[in-house]
């Protein structure tokens, strides 16, 4: 199977090629992004990594031209960066989606080319209010460029998936934590570094209440959507081809109390009340919880605690050791 | 008050620029179409007629140069169409709807500029399955792409309110009964024509069954529609800029006994009964019913009988008489 991941340089990517290779899931890999990704190690078939921006016009189409089996279409301007640079969001997350899209098809115009798509969206295609628990037909009503740019992105998916251009499938992620690293422009930062910095002994900032109440789910939980959304069967989707991802509704002091029962007040300590009305304005306007029936019956799964969660964060990333 | 009418040459826009006429709403018209609008009796304002394909390049830029207080976009390529030549359907219907308001978005760079802006939507956004009613917060799954380039449109407009660059409502009209003139190659044309034929004194075909339940408001409620949100507060909408407005839920066979009421047994035998197994299949996956509450409570209204629907063509259309 050749696999094409778009965005492969990126945290989820990174973790998805690996996930594959340790599988033995591909015999041919490619790996695109705006940076090139590094070739994964270990891996025994036919790899290319290359660095692309798809918004470019021709690019999307020399990428499609070797007819890769899986597309896994993970590249995206991050939240914050879409809303302060109206015309970049615009550019990457809905232009150079579109342009991959039409790539495909027009592969398939030449000869019969109909590849799976696994087009990564987010809960940030919804905006507040809400109900308690956000349904499988709940309206998107995005309070961000980003969230507009992904609900355009999912319409798009289900119609060429309709006229059968690809067979796509449209993966909204809660929100990844612990996510590893540096904090990058998201907004919603803070949720993973309350917990990544006080794991290994550094402060934390933390510019919301303990109230807040958002949905959560590891990066192992995100990758392990990604892989089976790249071969289940998508028949039972019908034309509804976009699935809110199972997660985890906790509140920051849910979030707090499982630090603490894991690292103890040691760790708790590093986390630094600094309220930030900017940043309490934008999370006011996030889902809080999900009811998410049809993912569920097609065998997604996340965590169901959060100290699940920091154990798999010690896991993958602390080789099992707090710091 | 400038107003720009785009798609003035439909009926719709035809009978929208006229009722602005008759109430004296504006002093400047600049009416557009892809063939030249004819320029409205009896205004005494200055009126621009044009002829202009806003996909083009430049094209857009140029017509909101003028800075208009008011848009009215109700250009599009429809149902039918849009589904057999793919390109084309994305090309006028969202290529062409995205020049518009990015054309807007930069006139405001220039110099503050944010016009009302009222985008023609559709229920097309919505796919089947369905509920019995379609409330306002029901997700739109279109199973067409002319549906799916709807509801791109809507979520444009709302982030582009969002983000203050015009003050956008879409308004979802409901299938617009009965229709004058001649057929348009809308998979809806049948519920017309087995009204407006028959009482005309030509035969019309029907292709589906007399249970076939839709949605449906006259010409002079969809053009209400439109009057009311060129000048209501929009404060209310909040960041949901986009309302499927009031109709009548009724059925084929309603529809016929209201024609029997009205203009007798002689017009009902004017319907042919030639089942279309392709219509009935397009038509399966279209709304039967709504709840719109949220439109109600800001004071859009529709009819509330068939026979009501039917006056109104023969006031409107027929002079007052049935033929």
């Amino acid at each position: 199977m050749h696999i094409l991941i778009i965005g492969a340089a990126g945290m989820v990517g990174r973790k998805l090629t690996n996930k594959l290779v340790e599988e033995g899931a591909a015999d041919q890999l490619t790996l695109v992004d705006v940076v090139t990704p590094e070739a994964p190690k270990g891996f025994k078939g036919k790899v290319a990594a290359e660095a692309a921006d798809l918004a470019v016009a021709g690019v999307a189409e020399k990428i499609v031209a070797a007819r890769p089996d899986v597309i896994v279409h993970l590249a995206a301007i991050v939240s914050g960066e879409a809303e302060a640079d109206f015309d970049r969001g615009y550019r990457i997350n809905l232009d150079a989606t579109r342009a991959l899209y039409e790539a495909i098809r027009q592969e398939g115009l030449k000869s019969p080319y109909k590849p799976r798509l696994v087009f990564t969206s987010s809960i940030a295609v919804f905006g507040a209010p809400f109900p308690d628990k956000i349904g499988d037909d709940y309206f998107t009503t995005p309070l961000t460029s980003y969230g507009t740019q992904k609900a355009i992105g999912e319409l798009l998916l289900a119609d060429y998936s309709r006229r059968g251009f690809f067979d796509g499938i449209g993966i909204r992620l809660p929100t990844v934590c612990v996510r590893p690293g540096k904090p990058n422009k998201a907004a919603s930062g803070f949720f993973s570094n309350i917990l990544r910095e006080p794991l290994a002994g550094q402060e934390a900032i933390l510019p919301v209440g303990e109230d807040v109440r958002h949905w959560h789910a590891s990066p192992r939980a995100a990758v392990a959507f990604l892989r089976h959304a790249m071969t289940m069967d998508l028949t039972p989707l019908g034309a509804r081809r976009n699935l809110s991802m199972p997660g985890l509704s906790a509140t920051v002091g849910e979030q707090i109390e499982a630090l603490r029962r894991i690292a103890g007040e040691k760790a708790v300590r590093l986390i630094r009340r600094e309220p930030d009305p900017v940043i309490m304005k934008i999370v006011s306007g996030w889902p809080r919880d999900f009811d998410t029936k049809r993912a569920a019956a097609l065998g997604f799964k996340a965590e169901s605690t959060f100290d699940e969660i920091i154990r798999i964060h010690i896991e993958d990333e602390l080789g099992g050791k707090i710091g």
